[in-house]
């Protein structure tokens, strides 16, 4: 069983993914919906909820963790916790904006946290010094993914007005790092035009597991039924319909409530 | 000392209204910034938080609570918890409403856990059973005023479509039901016409908190000094620059980060 984390709806893009590329895995998700959002706390705060979390799933015996969030990805980046493998976001997201950029002229989407640690910008540049980054939080955009604002006019005017200055950089790669941000891929991809490819957490991370699965580090599941566990840390309510929806066709076997 | 509290900005909307109507009294305010926000989440979990935020400023020897959270207020009722005075901020909002409206149709906007209390529509029916009430949540309204979107043409869009269900109703008064509103008064009031009073939690709480004082069951300061205080459970970062600009001219004396 694969543990998964974010804090909220977010991570179940992830989810969806590797539950796809995986279906011979099982997977147990945990959002921490009673702490939702990570993108506006300060790095200590979100290292020690992220800590909490990967504890959680180790007691619950997964045999690795995907760290499903960006803003926790930037503050736990070790590939081993407490003797589990875990994956976080950052790497695989730069090194396959690295892998289909042209120009080498890279965007970076996210929450403040994730921004102002500059993670991407760094693993980037360590990757290749020649990149030109240009990153921009948009704060408003978790929210309006929380709220279901889909192919939305203000959605659209929203993802207009944080996404003009990479116009001006020209970038053609933009890596949406914030795991909320594939539910409003539309909006996004309308406001920065066809000719900039988008990178997903969900697929970059993939990507990373089927390696470290590869090299025998992680084992592979051969189980012919896949199933699905979710976990909050607060009562799932309005989450429960979008988490049900996001991963369609996907079924939830159970959520649960737990502390972590 | 007066001790005040709410997950993040919006309760500094009050404690500046109660700063400037209390220049005797001295303030120490908490804002829960490693949970918020709250209005997103459960009754059980904002119940927690709460008893936990009172719990700490009574261990700081304020001689009363005010709850300058909405969705706080909702859960936490009781004129005084474990030996001191605490006010809520949903009475006063409702006793003020019915005070200025003349045709008894009220509107009430708040985040989803306020809205779904019922909390103001049950104590408007209580204080006069031929009341209308229309409740709309209005989840973006505290991200937007977080991100400083103020009079701003997005903002003015949102809130439209937020309120533009009153308009049906012709409500003639309308419940501010989240400390957060008042940041962004202009484009509420610009949505809904000069027609509508907009009832803002501070000045209901101020009422509130005189008579109490006024009935001797809240000593009052004489102080020719008034100091204000701020801790946060998370570090203030973007909050602290907010909090300094929204409070102007008062001044805070000084931050601290606690757990609570």
């Amino acid at each position: 069983m694969i543990g998964v984390f974010d804090s909220g709806i977010g991570g179940l893009t992830v989810l969806k993914t590797l539950a796809e590329k995986f279906p011979a895995e099982s997977f147990l998700y945990l959002g921490d919906l009673a702490r939702l959002p990570y993108g506006s706390k300060s790095p200590d705060t979100i290292r020690k909820y992220s800590e909490q979390n990967v504890r959680f799933l180790i007691s619950q015996n997964v045999k690795c963790v995907v760290i499903a969030c960006n803003s926790a990805s930037t503050q736990m980046r070790e590939d081993v916790f407490e003797g589990i493998p875990v994956l976080n976001v950052i790497e695989p997201g730069a090194e396959t904006a690295l892998k289909v950029s042209q120009t080498k002229k890279i965007g970076v989407l996210g929450t403040r946290a994730t921004i102002s640690s500059g993670a991407y910008e760094k693993e980037l540049l360590k990757l290749d010094p020649d990149v030109q980054v240009t990153s921009v939080a948009c704060p408003l955009l978790v929210p309006l993914a929380e709220e279901g604002w889909i192919d939305d006019p203000v959605t659209n005017l929203i993802a207009y007005r944080y996404l003009h200055p990479f116009m001006n950089h020209q970038v053609d790669t933009l890596i949406l790092g914030c795991t909320h941000y594939p539910i409003l891929k539309s909006s996004i991809a309308r406001a920065v035009g066809n000719s900039v490819t988008l990178v997903e957490s969900g697929d970059a991370v993939a990507a990373k597991l089927t390696e470290r699965m590869n090299s025998g580090e992680i084992i592979k599941d051969t189980s012919p039924i896949q199933t699905i566990e979710v976990f909050t840390t607060d009562a799932p309510g309005h989450f429960k319909k979008m988490a049900t929806d996001l991963l369609a066709p996907k079924n939830i076997k159970n959520f649960s409530v737990v502390n972590v």
